[in-house]
């Protein structure tokens, strides 16, 4: 039979740092030691109440399918996490869980987008967002970031970009891979220009609870002079308005990634729209998962991870300074996630020849802007604080070396 | 903002046994005693060796995000799966571990379904295929399958149906709802059909382990007459050609459903289309559910499986001649699933009023046609065999007495 691919597939990239990844375990396995500052999740593991939770269900034969929409007392305890944290009222009716936050844009993507429609997306952003739109024939269209917004769409470029094919927008907040926020009154705002506009607003929020205490300066080199320990939580736009999608996940902050569980808050019209998709396209959620995360808001995991906060803001504080020092310029102000994001263009006319020449000149591993759409992405790479201190400083030694500096 | 689905969810419908499901719990709350009948998963739990391998995963902080496609070892494990078993071969590199069967019809149909490209499916037949092509906007088209044809399509009726618009066909065997299986004869002789229209053949293996010994008078009345232990397995199309897609999971003969694992057999020239869909839709299946299902194949694994399967076969044995004593009619052959689709016209006009009526009256719980196509769903309903055979006695004798027999 003749090789055709759905048309799709032309517009479907892979990830680039795959090809990184790859040369990073060639060289492992040639004894090299290599600093893997390119990887998008957290180095540690699953908090043990969470894993012991999952054994439990496990032993007890908690393993059958659930209903499409996930267990009634995990969408429960989400719906009264927001109550605790937030101090947001989410029925739980409203929540669905879903395979990863992957899951919940695939979900919400097939809810919403037409075949031709426009949406729009920041640059750079997290690069599923536009090939999972795309899967489900919509049209991702970019809208440049960068500094002068905090690397966040305005209401204006929303507004601007808007025309009569756009369906939609979605943003993160935390960005990845820039770690920016976005206030309660930016996100009120972009939730205003899309009704405006009588289009749907997503808003993507993993990376909630790995947040840090905000840099008054503008940069993180002074993140230093708040105490640590004063994290503050990201608003959820949730509170903005029971017209938004909110998209979470239990990979990040909770330590969850191989899990495969997140969750999405629908606007209440929609959600018998996503029970059925998700009935026909899932089935349900792990249900071994599901077990697990019902531990995940138990005091006693909250403080695991409150902690590990704390050890990402050290790492944070220590790395953006010392690269910083070394060239790099944060002009992203990392707030959230575990990534710096960095301008390397006072150091390397192309990141990507960079990235692999970092790689293979002094063993980090770090992720080029390629990765991440097409707005300057010669001039940007990624950096992640996925690693401990100790190995951040390696790595920084190793790039000063690198550099001469 | 105005509610605005987007227009595929028009065409996709729900579990129509999710009503009865939702009453059938209710009468339980009240106190009644419901025999569930209309459920499409094994009773047994997964077995222990699978459970203490995702247990020892979890311990050992094996819960990480893995490579798109799944675990290399997993994916070789399936591999040797197919040597051993069915003595084909089957590389490592074109398997793909997705979440579920489910998973894999969603990576094939994005992979290869373009808007407007039909799509021939079975009708009766698993109802998600049709919503899982839609929401990848291509459009399903039945081929009405019965008795004559073992409730199979048949390379005639392939050909008579496909146009110019048609893109491809979809078949399980053994099906769902009818247990029916293909012959190695059939399935090459649809696949050259298939190759004939230059489309696309995918085949739906996700019973296989679960069949019986083929009853030689065409009903299941004359099972009983081959001896027990004698199962036979099922042909797979793995080796009927290397461009066929087949499509495989650990939800059934594996019992693993809630752990929402499956896999798929890529022909070469699309394995790198489905990893680039499956790096951006899902990043990777469930790390804990691989893990344990690299225990799936282990001999003593595999001695529960095989066990159980017998198990399955006497319930069948038991069932099926009980339920035609009734007046149910068997038309379907079943040889394998765990289903019944019987003919109920003798007894009611529309099987989903008899399915309520049942459950009102004898707490029996039974799929009725409906959720499964519209080729006469009025005349069939389904009886799965997913309860001990005291049980099924029970829901015998209570149906006897409904019908006055
Ligand atoms: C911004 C963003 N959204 C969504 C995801 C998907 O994560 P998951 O499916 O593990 O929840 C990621 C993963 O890196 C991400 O960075
Ligand atoms: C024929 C058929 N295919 C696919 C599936 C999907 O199952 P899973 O996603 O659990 O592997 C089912 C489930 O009942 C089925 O009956």
């Amino acid at each position: 039979m003749t090789y055709r691919p759905a048309h799709r597939l032309a517009d479907i990239e892979p990830f680039h740092v795959v090809e990184l990844l790859t040369r990073a375990r060639q060289l492992e396995a040639e004894g090299r030691d290599i600093i893997h500052m390119e990887v998008g999740e957290p180095d540690f593991p699953t908090p043990e109440p969470i894993a012991e939770a999952a054994i439990a269900a496990i032993r007890d034969h908690k393993t059958l399918y659930t209903q499409a929409l996930g267990l009634p007392e995990l969408r429960a305890a989400i719906s009264a996490f927001y109550g605790q944290r937030y101090g947001v009222t989410v029925p739980a009716s409203r929540i669905a869980i879903t395979n990863g936050a992957s899951g919940a844009l695939n979900l919400a993507f097939a809810a919403l987008a037409n075949p031709g429609d426009e949406w729009l997306l920041a640059d750079p952003g997290y690069p599923c967002n536009r090939h999972i739109l795309r899967t489900y024939e919509g049209l991702p269209r970019s809208i440049p970031v960068g500094p002068d917004s905090n690397f966040q769409p305005t209401p204006e470029q929303v507004s601007a970009e808007w025309n009569e094919r756009t369906a939609g927008l979605l943003v993160a907040s935390p960005a990845n891979p820039t770690g920016t926020l976005l206030t309660l009154d930016e996100i009120a705002a972009l939730a205003n220009e899309c009704r405006a506009k009588d289009g749907h607003f997503l808003v993507d929020e993993i990376y909630h609870g790995l947040t840090y205490a905000p840099s008054p300066k503008g940069t993180c080199s002074a993140a230093q002079e708040v105490p640590l320990g004063d994290e503050v939580d990201a608003p959820t736009a949730c509170a903005a308005g029971d017209d938004i999608w909110v998209i979470n996940s239990f990979s990040k902050y909770f330590q969850m990634t191989g899990w495969r569980l997140g969750w999405m808050v629908i606007p209440e019209p929609y959600v018998r729209d996503v029970e059925k998709l998700a009935q026909n396209l899932t089935l349900c959620p792990s249900t071994p998962a599901q077990y697990a995360a019902l531990a995940a808001f138990a005091p006693a995991t909250i403080e695991i991870l409150e902690a590990r906060r704390g050890e990402f803001r050290r790492r944070r504080d220590f790395l953006a300074p010392a690269l910083e020092a070394i060239g790099f310029r944060v002009t992203a102000r990392p707030e959230g996630a575990f990534y710096l994001y960095c301008d390397c263009s006072a150091l390397a006319a192309d990141s990507f020849v960079l990235a692999r020449d970092l790689l293979e000149k002094t063993g980090v591993a770090a992720t080029p802007g390629l990765d991440f759409g097409s707005n300057e992405p010669e001039k940007h790479i990624r950096f992640a604080y996925t690693t401990e201190i100790p190995r951040l400083a390696e790595a920084v030694s190793r790039l000063s070396a690198y550099f001469g500096r």
